[in-house]
């Protein structure tokens, strides 16, 4: 008999180099399986929605994992909390079907990227907003996110190098919202390819600076080749903030 | 002939050993005299309107520095800005009369102190909020923050330890802002003695958690001792909002 449990975790992935255990390095997975493992009194492996790039953060990553003992919701999380870096918290904890797979069967992500567009950025969000300090044109951001948006082949859009892997993903909205001193894109969609959303952030940046035109896009789009799409936005002012499941009745 | 400027300053407190310079420690004056001298071409003394502790931070700290040289306006904040280390900002600048000393014109200040209440901080606000998992009354603080605002003698609030100094103060005001997930205290007075806001928090905080009693207040301001206050809240919760000086017309 064994458990299957969902957790959802809050992390700053400033000082992580991403989520995927790599010898040697500080990731988010390896610091959770070694808390989780010694709690449970045996060897765990986390499965997260999707392998956040190192720096990123997470407002809520998903993730789930296998465990023989029967966990008690509120201690549970009272232990991992106090055991935890403070830069990672796990915020909620359930037991689900043991089929449930975080990653296979998420339906829905969305990312933000923020853009602090002060001349001199605020020091208190530094590490979380990646600082523009010349002036953007957001209204060409805006025609540029409707033609990014549907389902395409994101080919240039990621630097995926296996060339047999399918790329078509389902953009489904850019949602951009401007405060005059952040700018923020909000990234929705079925699936994201590795640095997708980097990419994407970094192509809208260029073309909020006059850099790119908007009517390069579908161009972009067929070339299928990285290099003709924009810079690769910093890890910082990356954000997962949800991951959508479907509700099975 | 020589220029007297102000200042003001952003900062993120939380890598310095406060404000004030000390031989061999990183401090936010020594930054700034070093940053500002290099550009003016002459050895420069920046005086803050206080000297926030270790770890404080500042959402706008105002100070003043005479230099021989005219500055450009535009051109100087740049050009700080450029050297500056990214948690340290010079927001604005202008020339102002020789008489003018940011310590000594100084008529009023606030001081933020951030408390997260959440049972798992937010991990992008550790920095900047103190965490407080136990459940706070906040209508007992409230009771508390009426008996401690206005003209009194705070010497119970202060580390400060040379007896003869005046320890009377006017607390203007505290007011609370509650959100669920953070209480901010904001403290509005003439002047602060050393540690005095840490303090004040710290004794609202226990009152909060019905460790003190509010009936205890003004026998904490009649004892003069600081050893009948609450316990001193840690530096990275604290933020120094605004200074305010005199308009002279």
């Amino acid at each position: 008999m064994e458990y299957n449990y969902k957790i959802s975790i809050n992390y700053d992935g400033g000082r992580y180099e991403g989520w995927q255990r790599q010898k040697g390095r500080l990731t988010i997975q390896e610091t959770l399986e070694d808390c989780i493992g010694n709690i449970c009194g045996e060897k765990i492996k986390v499965i997260a929605s999707g392998r956040t790039d190192a720096g990123v953060h997470a407002l809520e990553q998903t993730a789930n994992f296998h465990a023989k003992v029967k966990l008690k919701k509120e201690q549970f999380l009272r232990e991992c909390n106090e055991k935890l870096p403070e830069d990672i918290r796990i915020m909620t904890m359930e037991t689900v079907d043991a089929k449930f797979h975080s990653r296979y069967d998420a339906v829905e992500k969305t990312y933000c990227y923020t853009i602090d567009l002060r001349e001199r950025p605020n020091v208190f969000t530094r590490r979380y907003a990646y600082s523009v300090r010349e002036e953007l044109n957001v209204q060409e951001m805006e025609r540029a996110a409707e033609l990014l948006t549907g389902i395409h082949d994101f080919r240039s859009f990621t630097s995926e190098k296996r060339k047999e892997k399918d790329t078509v993903r389902n953009l489904k909205s850019i949602v951009m919202v401007n405060t005059n001193q952040y700018l923020k894109l909000y990234f929705r969609g079925d699936g994201f390819l590795y640095h997708m959303v980097r990419i994407l952030a970094g192509t809208l940046i260029e073309i909020g600076l006059g850099k790119k035109i908007v009517e390069e896009i579908p161009e972009i789009f067929q070339a299928k080749n990285r290099f003709r799409a924009g810079f690769m936005a910093p890890a910082h002012g990356l954000m997962l903030v949800e991951v959508i499941y479907e509700t099975k009745e």
